[in-house]
């Protein structure tokens, strides 16, 4: 049995000189980070369970791409450029291959964000990940989701839907043929973060927040933080491509309610829509207005004609 | 059942304008915080497992406390000033007493340092408990494990030992009379992190880490970082005030080898002894010097008159 150093040091510590950002890594009693000179530091954590968040024979290569990713999402959302993070790591027992897997998927995804590990913890127990990420952004520039303002645009960036239509195939609860599995699977395993549009909206959007409740659910928190309303227009939903197949009442549903979709809802002024294009097209992400603003409260759905339709929030609650 | 939310809103979200270094707390995708100019920002994770580091039935209250004494106390060893914590817990309940008594552990010791939660996670799992902590230290000044040198002396802050003592008790394994359980208790489930000497030792240390896993195998950390071997006078350990009634071959076994001291260990010129000791009594904390700083490697433990005791490290593994 491998002792809990030797494995740290075995799959976690890669050996890398101080540079402008990180001054000391993994191996002392704290890492030392030096942010930008005059920007704010970022800060998001999230824990992930086996059997609430993952399935306990989930693929460790995906699991470390996952779990870093929703982490990522949560500096996208805010428009803050990721810098480095944390893992502290809970595990059953010290099994090597299924480490070897969750590192390689784990560094993948930070090698491409450019970003390092630079401290963390591992202990017996059952399976838990809790890893903690660190970005920068000017204050005055951060995406908060106090900043909407009645009659802004409202935004989605990429797809919704189709990490919520694997899960149901994977619980036994759906069917789809292969090759949309394979797509709408993609979704759910393998999110990719939207750092890069969350850093081109600096300037343009009023506000932000990341989809992984469900989109009605999150939207609800930040009317909730900017104390607005907002009216939705279904047609203009962005469906993933398995989802797109769908009869359209569980279409629907899935693009409000999800969850797992790791994408930015965000607002703007509609004065700002072609620096909105503009911001997404100089980073490769699809963006979809799917409706505005509105003083008041509450979550309005219309259908093309304007006529409002009867869904609801169901987000997902941890304790629910 | 309280919803996620409410949770979150009823026991940790404590509204407080910004100040500052909190830019902005609890309730969007990240925290903002702006760290001193010109200060590299110091970090450090901890996980605390059910069954691993506290027992089942543990006092939410004490546990709260220590879970954030124990993150802390890296910060100490660091010479870094505490800034602010997240806090990711996964519960297998939302119970409300629980939640109030870890809650209020929790705040007493955040208060005590002046420092805020912004930001965390809850959701339904195994209980286990992770915080990361982030303080501020001039990078020149930080006391990293690499920075002792041969000659220097070996210190050690507080008391040794009593944790380890109360564990024993707890576990059926050892005896000790009612008043002197409730000292020893109160070393394991109260630590108290060394933040003020910490800060204090800037400049005057070379190099510190704190003593979480047994004095021999922290220090052992340290070595190897340094490079360097160690003389320990074993008559010189500052045994705690429950342990120095105990037999002398367990009292230094447990001074070595304890665990859960989370006292700091540090070295300094011999020249900076009136300064240690001025950096101590400015912080009302007791210092020990226990030994020096060989060229070479291994830890030495040796009897008043110089003779070689045969105490070796087997600190605590959470894999072993």
């Amino acid at each position: 049995m491998l002792s809990e150093f030797e494995l740290i040091a075995r799959y976690f510590d890669r050996p890398q000189a101080p540079d402008g950002v990180v001054k000391l890594g993994v191996g002392d009693d704290c890492a030392l980070l030096l942010p930008p000179p005059g920007q704010t530091l970022a800060v998001s954590t999230d824990m992930l369970v086996e059997g609430r968040h993952f399935f306990a024979d989930a693929d460790p290569e995906k699991l470390g791409h996952k779990a870093l990713a929703v982490n990522l999402s949560d500096l996208a959302a805010m428009g803050a450029k990721p810098m480095a993070f944390t893992l502290a790591l809970a595990l059953p027992s010290a099994d090597a291959s299924w480490l070897a897997g969750f590192a390689q998927g784990l560094f993948a995804l930070a090698d491409a964000e450019g970003i390092r590990l630079i401290g963390g913890d591992t202990t017996r127990g059952p399976l838990n990940l809790c890893i903690t990420v660190m970005g920068s952004v000017p204050e005055d520039e951060a995406l908060r989701r106090d900043g909407a303002r009645a009659g802004d645009d409202l935004w989605v960036s990429g797809t919704l839907g189709d990490a919520r239509l694997a899960l149901e195939v994977l619980q036994g609860k759906s069917m789809l043929p292969d090759h949309l599995m394979a797509l709408a699977e993609e979704r759910l395993h393998r999110p990719i973060p939207r750092c890069a549009l969350g850093m081109a909206l600096r300037g343009i959007a009023h506000a932000a927040i990341d989809v992984s409740d469900g989109l009605l659910g999150d939207l609800g928190h930040l009317l909730a933080r900017s104390q607005l309303g907002a009216e939705i227009h279904a047609t203009s939903l962005p469906a993933g491509p398995a989802l797109a197949q769908q009869p359209a009442d569980s279409r629907i549903d899935y693009m409000l309610n999800g969850g797992d979709d790791y994408e930015l809802c965000f607002t703007s002024p509609p004065e700002q829509r072609d620096a909105v294009l503009s911001a997404a097209a100089s980073t490769s992400t699809s963006v979809s207005r799917i409706g505005s603003l509105k003083t008041g409260a509450g979550i309005q759905i219309v259908d093309a004609a304007g006529k409002s339709l009867p869904f609801t929030s169901h987000s997902f609650d941890h304790f629910g």
